[in-house]
């Protein structure tokens, strides 16, 4: 990527018609802990990496409900996620309290996408720097969404947005062709393999991961640790061999993260 | 493209009388995929390129219906067009209510039109980074618009706009005179030649576009995959040829693309 | 024209107690093709080069209808002056409304010139790029004026404005003298005479002009394209000697013309 | 003068107390073609040179009637003195309606530093570039004012401002004693007299000047042309002496004239 | 750090997609003086070094309740943390009055948040430059968060920041394990040490600190200095030992510190 | 005073804590012509320097009236300081109408002093570039204050400001303890000897002074040019032997003077 | 203190989370004229040195009485401190009015500090230039507080805040222990000597000081001159020896004294 006078300002384009804040918020999505959705015909299941700052702390929370049909998990600057959670919770209540059904999943995701647009052509604004990846059921079926800095959004059958977030993509491009028939058990076991491939060698244990369902039957909910536990106990044997490999790539990259959105 | 002190700012000057940030608005247009409109004399069909940005995602939606009489395809800041439908929908609807008739295309080209030249005239906003494609039907007949950054429009009997659109552009000028008395599937036929043009040797499948269509008695619509597959494979004898030539150029463009315009 | 730090805000004055920013502005109209307006005791006529930018598209309309005794045409960014147009239009719809009677043309240049001014004189926008002949005939008789980006206007016998207006203008002062009591075909003539200059030899046709007029009795009005090409036709005698000259200077010129103004 | 780092904004002082934009836009006024102004106990001359931008137009209206008792000649940007007298006018006019009598000419001069004092404390806006001649007749006798881009306000017996008007101020300043007692006719011949000065040779005709007078039973008003040729043919002779000097110098300034101002 | 162009505006993103002027008011935090917070299940202790910014001086304030279930440490600008804490009282005097109920702890804490991420993308602002450690009890146990100038916060079993909070950190990191049961008075006392952490040798006396309390049955208020005092003289024996460790090590850190936030 | 980057702004503080354009403003004072005031227990003068802009023009007015019982003379930028008095007469205006009693001297130089000190703290203004002598009468006596850009005000026995204001100055330290007990007659005449000091041996008349009083029993007012030089004309012997020294100095600075302030 | 391109927005922090500005306008208290506080059980006295700008005024009023029981004195910008002192006022008033009870001094000072820390956050502003010494007397006693530019306050037994104050804290930090019990008298002797130390071996008179004083059974108020002056004299064995010392160290320092604030 290369630097020039065009990327100060965000309303001011480049000769090539590039808006170089934009592209660099999009980099803050980058920066933050992973997080992964993955998406059968009647569930999605969300999970984000939980680095706690230091031992004394808690993690911050990466994933929010936002209704009983609809949860996101965010990465980036988690103050720019929560402010966002926020307007997408009330979107829903007002959508509820007038309409008397729930919000559909699109039209939230489009509601969250035009705020996101305001803040790329307004001078004394920044983009927000956070990605969501959206999860909800709606009349239409499950849906996952990702929504970027730039005020696009993309529909997915699975995605990894984050910090090392590649070597999950990788892992679910592999794999995404199933899981529309997917039970919902192994919507969650897949959802834990590709956070063990952001990890890179470190051990997944339920403290350090959180993951979140939402299905028909099911409204969105975080799993609790325990369970959480139990399924990764009945992973081990393929995370063994698993484990050897990428252990030791890019663990400095972590402590480059910015402070503020761990 | 010369570069100099006057274009950081919208609201400046070059000495020779030109606004260079309205300018590089414009090739952020040529770095979205292609969109194409064709016309006659009773129908319009709007085609688009839809490369999804990974195998996990769907494509984005570049083709979106205004009214039953209007729809728009958009090259260029998904977000940015994704906005200004809103905005063309509200003006549909707003006229449809008032008047009880629909909306005459070109009244809803000059609004758009307006709405962009007002971005280039704050110093606190920037040009929208997106061109339109207007494709409607009214009681003066099939019309076939483009809405530039600039605060321009054009009417056209056949347009590309668009990531490599030279060629689609160069097939409609071979072709265009005739148009205007195409029958429907004809326009449908040349549509996906010209998207073929600017796939450069990459095989035209139903899955990598979309085509929308408007005429007499037909409100605007998306075709289904199924019957813009079976056209494709009648055409696949003309086909054969023509996907020997220029497969290789360019390649390496398109993950040039800015990655918020796909 | 000299360059220096003075330059690139409008509202700055140059130590020689210049606006630079202002005189840029007046470079845009120059970019625009050429219009042309003659005027005799009873008739206004009005002329415009049209150059559709691809053999797809119609041209651009540069020649609007602002009521029944009031007519521009503009040279320069056309965003602006579409935008003018509605402003004008809306003065005049208001006066009649208001007082029952047409607006003056006098007043309706004023106010205008009044508008262009304020953009002249505030930091955060930027001077209109058009500039317009405005055309009308009142109870004090047929007029010609031309309002400028400075916020400056001129009543004109004969004038020309845009890309290569010079030859126009030479043409115009050698026959100006006797337009006031030319009769309205003779004065369309000499439009179409003065349009053919700036043309360089390219062949004059009924399809890359647009000729307007007013009169008494006769309300604004274009005049269509059949009639004109009956008097190109008639004109062609005078036309075969002029064509030979001046055939191939300023060619390229058109291709720097920036994209916007065409 | 010196140049540096204080003169891009019109709120910053120079180290020596200088504003130095208020100081650049007096010299727009120096670059404005020739007003003059000449006042007896009973009557007040205005007069302007008017040189049309180009033969095919008329020439500029610079001599403005404000009200029966009141008109103003200017010099400077045409378009800022249009405003500035469309602001008088609207004065005019509400005093005479709510107190039933003519404003006074020295309170109307007051309202017109005011609203130029204003443009030289905001930082988003620029001084005005016109200076303007002040002509009224009042309870108190004939007056003469001057208005500067700075603020303030002069009361003249005879000045002139604009491109070269120092010759018509020298004139002035030998033979202003005696204009108090002056009969109208002996001050329009002065003022033809400045007029001539300032043309540095070319010959005066009442084509290429403007003089209007107020007085004692005389409302303002602009002299007809026929009346003012005799005048200049009666003073032939004396002309015939002064036409040999002055006539080549500062040629090359009148073509420096921003284009906007003439 | 490295440095740029991109660090004077806290809306201006870095290429890497980091905040510079986010992460430099976080800077800010660290140059004020200690803060300690510690959490059993049923206490929260807070508390601040209280250094006087000179011999006829009152120390200033770190500590404030906000209501009788909450109260505040801050370090860093203590003029920022001061009009934070009036928003806090104010929002928790708001919720009691409508609902009858105290405010919930994390309730408080996400407004307070969400007011500093605000202050990090509007252009005219800057992001607060203090540090808040917020203790409180309410119906689901005792809580210790920490909230940023960046807009996030963290929930802590102990915490520490400040001047040389790191020596304090790695003292709580050794025990905290044990303190979700400790009692009240063991709590305060680890504070106390904690706090001797920071003094670098300086010896540790009831003057210089100040120690405030809320948990069950106790409503949030400052310990009397007499009860500090008779703590710390019961811990002396152990005091006398760490004392002799890590006394002069950035000693001049102190004196660098800038003068508003001592 | 040397010069740096914290010199262009009027909102940023230089390192050692002075705001250089305050100072800057406090410069223009100096530029204009001078003003003196003096003041026994009864009675305070006024007197200005009046120099015509040239030999066509009266001078402009430097001494204003505000009400009956105060007035002032001015320093600087005329135009700024007429916009201070017309402040200043609607203060005197709106007092007396509610109060049905004049307004106190000392509290109109307050409510000058707060306007000025408001142009001192926003980024968008400037401040006023104009000194004010106030003089007025009220019960608590006789009042002479000065008012500075910098929205500081001082009581004074006697002043001057302006250009060449320092030999009025030595001229009034020398004299100004016997003036509370001086009559009138004394007070102006050693105004006009003040008055004499800054003109260096230019010859001192009553067309180039302007002198003022107010005080027991004698509203603020001009006093009469006729009075004035029969006061000088007594004057004469003691002038013949001062007009001798300090002739030549600082001729050039007047020509210096910036254009908008004589 | 080094210098570099963060210390010239007030909304900038430094990469050491500094905010430079801030601490240039707490320089500017510095250059103001020392003022100094005292404080015992029942009385505060507050001192200022009036140095007269020149022999012909009288000094500017250093000290201001905001109610009853409350005054305060000021160092740095005269005119900012002015500003807050009427606002402090209305404050006094407002609360007496509603609440019919004196406004506690603490709160008043809280209200102070809150008002200038938004001068600090807001990027169209600037920090006021001054300090202020609050004293005041409430149902806790007598207080004295230091208001500073950064919105900080802090509690005092006694301070000195301007110019050469150094001299008058050290005299004030041998001395303040026992000033709690003091007696009045005592209290306004001793600021008088410190007010001494600060002058230099230039001779104490009550014409350069001023003392007020506010305690049990007596308003605040100014002490007059003769009093002091009878002080003065009973203390001048003691000041005999004191002045040898210390004379004539930074005398210059004076004359580099911003000229808006002495």
């Amino acid at each position: 990527m290369f630097r020039n006078q065009y990327d100060t300002d965000v309303t001011t384009w480049s000769p090539a018609g590039r808006l170089f804040q934009v592209e660099y918020a999009m980099e803050a999505v980058k920066q933050g802990s992973a997080a992964i959705g993955l998406r059968s015909a009647t569930h999605v299941v969300l999970a984000t990496v939980n680095k706690a700052a230091s031992e004394l702390s808690s993690h911050q929370k990466k994933v929010f409900k936002m209704d009983d049909h609809i949860g996101v998990a965010i990465a980036g600057l988690t103050a720019d996620g929560r402010v966002l959670s926020r307007f997408l919770r009330s979107e829903c209540i007002n959508h509820a309290f007038v309409y008397e059904s729930p919000l559909p999943v699109s039209r939230l995701v489009v509601h969250l996408a035009d705020k996101a647009q305001v803040c790329t052509q307004r001078s004394w604004k920044r983009p927000y720097g956070v990605g969501l990846l959206v999860a909800g059921l709606d009349e239409t079926g499950a849906h996952l969404y990702y929504n970027c800095p730039s005020g696009n959004y993309f529909e997915y059958q699975a995605f990894a947005i984050g910090s090392r977030s590649q070597a999950a993509k990788t892992y679910l491009e592999r794999r995404f062709e199933a899981f529309n028939n997917y039970p919902r058990e192994e919507l969650i076991k897949d959802a834990l393999s590709a956070i063990k491939e952001t990890l890179q060698g470190e051990k997944l244990t339920s403290a350090i991961c959180t993951v979140a369902v939402v299905g028909v039957g099911e409204p969105f909910h975080v799993i609790d640790q325990k369970t959480i536990q139990e399924v990764i106990d009945s992973m081990e044997i393929r995370e063994e061999a698993a484990a050897d490999q990428g252990t030791m790539q890019e663990e400095d990259k972590s402590s480059e993260a910015a402070p503020m959105d761990i």
